[in-house]
């Protein structure tokens, strides 16, 4: 079978085979590797995606799909014996539209490509994360990315205003809207929004841009007491309607941040809370004015106990090196498990207090850092020192003790192979039944990322 | 079989059979009749209406949800011999999260209760439209309801972060998410968002709220020609952060509206084009002066040939007054046709154009009043003073001109059963093909709102 499948797959699919290739494409940054691929398809145009989609389905031929690589679930990697269609000579921006503010991109752009290209228009495609240098927007749209912004222009899903998909019997469906309301019926875009490729492969995406900000205004602040974020949070909504930020860390992970990123620790360790808040807007008085005053407003309400206001972009993106310094933070917790939570901000006190209590009791020499999108009601801790026996009971505890709070045991990352097991923590039996009619109603032989989400 | 269908109806589901009732629920405000129901259930909890579609779907027995009975294609209009359930008792805002920003109630409060609540705990609920005395949420979000300030707040759907829904076959499936983010696969909401309940009975909604605005401010504006609007969208947009309206109105439904709601004509019809823009906020002197700073750099530049700008509250409401003045103009008009057609902007000066020239040359006799949400490419064209039947011809020529455009033929309407026979000018035969599939998989029996967007 595999050679009749193989005489006729056609030439101009800049097909790879070398060893090194399909080791490349065996994983994605969860360093999770499943089996070794047949081969890396990589189509040119839509029609190839389409046709060979339609090959493989005949040959009931499992496909896994490659977007940048940069996912941390496992979703991207292959089976044994896989055929890997990447997307990444996909990549041409074809169209950005002036006057509305949509682009349609095709789905191998990658992120900061994007953004770099409609701000030069005077446009801005807010979603920010750290792997913008490679993650490709098919890839953010199929894992319905979050990131630094979600706060103010929400996750990928509401900046996707049309999508265009091969379907797993290699059908090609064209649904480009360009504007912000369509009420003909089931929304189908939202099929393929954040179901990892499970139920078909993003082509065609037009996004949703917004007029480019002149300039941020960013300002560290020190808290004694969680009790205070939650009015921190809706005063700064409420006074800055620009704000589009609002990065909750605890002191242990912003002593550890500074020290590996080579950076004072703010405060001198003075609080047990930062909170990093970013604004952009318009380059006026009134925004800087604006801003200024509603941080003293804060520190005269004891709303928060101090704060550093960069005077300039250099010393802000100090600030944002301590934020994003988990990424280097990982090696020193080895073996580690990197949680991604979302729980109603309302209990996030409550959980996190009881997650620690478990930890540190069953698990006495674990290190917890902990940081977080808690505007959008997402924490991530990170549960470091760990045994490797160690990683599957702690993730279990963390993951049952979400459920019990009716959170969401990924805010951001999503499924993927690694999360399967606990998925039932946050999707009851009554909700995967229909996960599943709506995956065999779309991709009923699993030829499309099997075994991804739900088995 | 009716018989023992009735004979099997709990006592406590509250059913109204009088003539009376079964006429009021036997429409919607389109004016259809498809059919008398058999009778009208009003079930006060979850389970009731849990049990009674199970029944329903055991006797084959078919099944028209009612809400406020607001919606203008005919949705909620019952084949003869369907049981209504009505979500009216179904009305209680369960829990207001002060902390969080958001709100859990029942699919039968009204819109504007909603919003009122709310706003006594200092949060806002965005959504606004008119029928806000009258529509439920729960038919808010079956039908993504649009409204006046999506540009800053987006649809319905944008204002959902969980749902509770009774399925066809009566399980109650319940995911009520307070978090922005939840990647944990298909996101199943959005299969009941805006599907006007073919695929469930939506129960319980958990919304997002927002700080309470202070404090509002409004502009109209007159523009010399249509190109002036994008490049002003964006400015607005750019500048003014907080901006929630972008109502576009051309020169004969200013006039027209001003009429009928016994007010001045504004700039005494000297422009083409207004523009009703409004910003909320908080009640600062930056919040102010940034929209007086607005106002003027438009001015100087030319962006803008006038503008009045109302100096309090009262003015403001008499400008609203004359952009809600089309419901009143309906009446002089008719028989008309009431267009919601999506067009992405950069397109909407040709197909207005296009669309003029068409009916002009068709129906010469034809009043055409034009105004619109631009700010989200939403277009409400009405064309009156027809013929009855012209009514068909005249939508068959628009929505095939909305087709040419790769446009929406219904931007927050819906399809209900009106626009059915158009829907193939936003949906080829794929996409319904996939909605079709869908739908078979979850509501294979067609026991809720049957004949509803598809065959």
């Amino acid at each position: 079978m595999s050679d009749s499948f193989l005489s006729q797959l056609p030439a101009e699919l800049n097909v790879l085979t070398d060893p090194a290739s399909l080791v490349r494409y065996g994983s994605d940054a969860s360093g999770l590797c499943a089996g070794v691929p047949l081969l890396v398809a990589r189509p040119a145009t839509v029609e190839q995606v389409g046709a060979l989609v339609a090959l493989c389905a005949r040959h009931n031929r499992k496909i896994t799909i490659a977007g940048g690589g940069s996912g941390l679930a496992g979703g991207a990697a292959p089976d044994e014996g896989d055929v890997v269609i990447s997307l990444e000579l996909l990549n041409r921006i074809e169209d950005i539209d002036e006057a509305g503010g949509t682009a349609l991109v095709q789905a191998g752009v990658v992120l900061e490509t994007l953004c770099a290209a409609v701000e030069e228009k005077g446009w801005y495609f807010p979603l920010d994360l750290g792997a913008r240098g490679s993650c490709q927007i098919g890839g953010n749209v199929a894992t319905n990315a979050g990131g630094n912004r979600v706060l103010r222009y929400g996750t990928t899903r509401q900046l996707v205003l049309g999508l265009e998909v091969v379907l797993p019997d290699g059908t090609i469906m064209t649904m480009l809207d360009r504007t912000l309301k369509n009420n003909t019926g089931l929304d189908l875009k939202q099929l393929f929004i954040g179901t990892e490729g499970t139920l078909g492969i993003i082509t065609r995406v037009v996004v949703r841009l917004f007029p480019r900000p002149q300039t941020r205004r960013s300002a560290l602040v020190g808290l004694g007491s969680f009790t205070q974020i939650a009015p921190l949070l809706k005063a700064a909504r409420s006074a800055l309607p620009e704000l589009s930020s609002f990065e909750v860390m605890w002191a242990d992970y912003v002593a550890q941040a500074a020290r590996v990123t080579g950076r004072a620790i703010p405060f001198d360790g003075a609080w047990p809370l930062t909170v990093l808040l970013e604004t952009e807007g318009a380059d006026t008085p009134m925004f800087h004015a604006g801003f200024d005053a509603f941080l003293e407003s804060m520190l005269e309400n004891d709303a928060v106990q101090d704060a550093i206001v960069p005077q300039n972009l250099e010393h802000a993106a100090d600030l944002w090196a301590i934020r994003d310094g988990i990424g280097e933070l990982f090696t020193s917790l080895r073996p580690f498990v990197a949680f991604d939570i979302g729980i109603p901000l309302k209990d996030m006190g409550a959980f996190i207090e009881q997650a620690m209590a478990e930890i540190s009791q069953r698990w006495p020499q674990a290190s917890n850092l902990l940081f977080g999108h808690l505007g959008d009601g997402n924490l991530h801790l990170t549960t470091g020192h760990l045994q490797p026996d160690d990683i599957v009971p702690v993730e279990e505890a963390v993951y049952a003790l979400t459920g019990r709070f009716n959170g969401s045991i990924s805010a951001e990352h999503g499924i993927g192979r690694l999360k399967k097991p606990f998925l039932h923590y946050s999707r009851d039996d009554t909700q995967q039944q229909v996960m599943r009619r709506i995956r065999d109603a779309l991709n009923p032989q699993g030829v499309l990322n099997a075994a991804r989400i739900l088995d």
